[in-house]
């Protein structure tokens, strides 16, 4: 850290040592603060105290940062499972720890579920190992794409859930006019006490991985 | 319309009849151009052609308009299945237009994943013609609520997939690190063509169903 936060004319060489790894955590810190949109190249600048053309010095541009956050927050995905374990137990522990890095990182999801992933070498990795998995418990290979992207889709929504608030459900003043509905609200939480998002995840992953699994669907298991 | 653009003084009455079909209206073209970052009541009011404090003579703030939108949007969702066929059936024809009606407005979310309901009337309309379908097709009152909601995370990511672009797992320069995942990639494209995002949305939306209709699971199917 520097000593002292001083201002500097833009241009002048500053000694704090800019890395791939500072950079990247400094964006996520202003994507935390000010959300996607209050994301520059100049309020990243800003954080890291330095000029913007020191920081074009060490990234190109806006979309090579976002890449290198790409690839950090995949790189967190567990994929140890796929290797050793069933494929329904190595698609547990990775939505699992898919969801839990992008609740952290929430104002990520709509950028994240679009960008490509040419030219991001750890977020391939996890595909690579995903898909080998895939491939080791009997999937047809058309088939594994999409049944991933499915899962990332129900992975990024349920991500959104996590943060919602509790009583996001509470029918307050329509009560009378949603009676069923807010019967099945009150069921639910009675049942499962506070761990509303919990256990729509489970409930969701669960299905999925039931209804992948099922024989003749999608693949033949053989685990 | 105005026949003329012309500047006002703030206050000033205007002829322009705000209602809350037209400010939804104009605050959807807003989010559509700006981002929901870029969505405030002064560039709302800037849209409409008035002045803020006609505005707010309409809308108590920038939540009740955001509640509206949620409303018009949540309106739009096709319930009509859960009135007489198959609970599969219904719920095809649910998750359909719900994620139709998203593809429109990946921004809003973010937002509207972690909006509360109450004070929404026909957002609980629709909770409420989904939560009928579902017990009349034999669902315990407890496991409702958690499916509706892993379901909608599913809509939610899959809008977003809806809207990636087609070459989104294009590896590039690094296909040789990741030979398993390029292969599974190239079989799917071969296998279904140019409809990546309706391939991942039916297999997921059927693995979900396959996966809640199983007996003991979730429900006793009753159709």
């Amino acid at each position: 850290m520097p000593p002292t936060r001083t201002k500097r004319a833009a241009g002048r060489p500053h000694h704090r040592v800019l890395t791939r790894e500072n950079i990247t955590k400094a964006a996520l810190d202003v994507i935390g603060v000010r959300g996607y949109g209050g994301f520059t190249m100049s309020s990243l600048a800003a954080k890291l105290q330095v000029a913007p053309s020191a920081l074009y010095n060490h990234a190109s541009s806006k979309q090579e940062v976002l890449r290198w956050i790409q690839d950090d927050l995949m790189a967190k995905v567990d994929v140890s499972g796929f290797t050793g374990r069933t494929w329904e137990e190595a698609v547990r522990i990775w939505a699992s720890s898919y969801r839990d890095v992008f609740i952290q990182h929430t104002p990520l999801i709509p950028v994240i579920a679009v960008l490509q992933v040419g030219g991001a070498p750890r977020t391939l990795a996890m595909y690579e190992a995903v898909t080998a998995g895939f491939l080791r418990a009997g999937w047809e290979e058309a088939r594994i794409v999409p049944a991933i992207v499915a899962l990332e889709s129900f992975i990024f929504g349920s991500a959104f859930d996590a943060v919602a608030p509790e009583d996001i459900f509470d029918t307050g003043p329509l009560t009378d006019e949603s009676p069923r509905f807010t019967a099945a609200v009150a069921a639910a939480a009675a049942r499962i006490g506070g761990e509303a998002a919990e256990e729509a995840f489970e409930a969701g992953l669960g299905a999925l991985i039931h209804g992948f699994s099922s024989p003749g669907t999608r693949q033949q298991p053989s685990s």
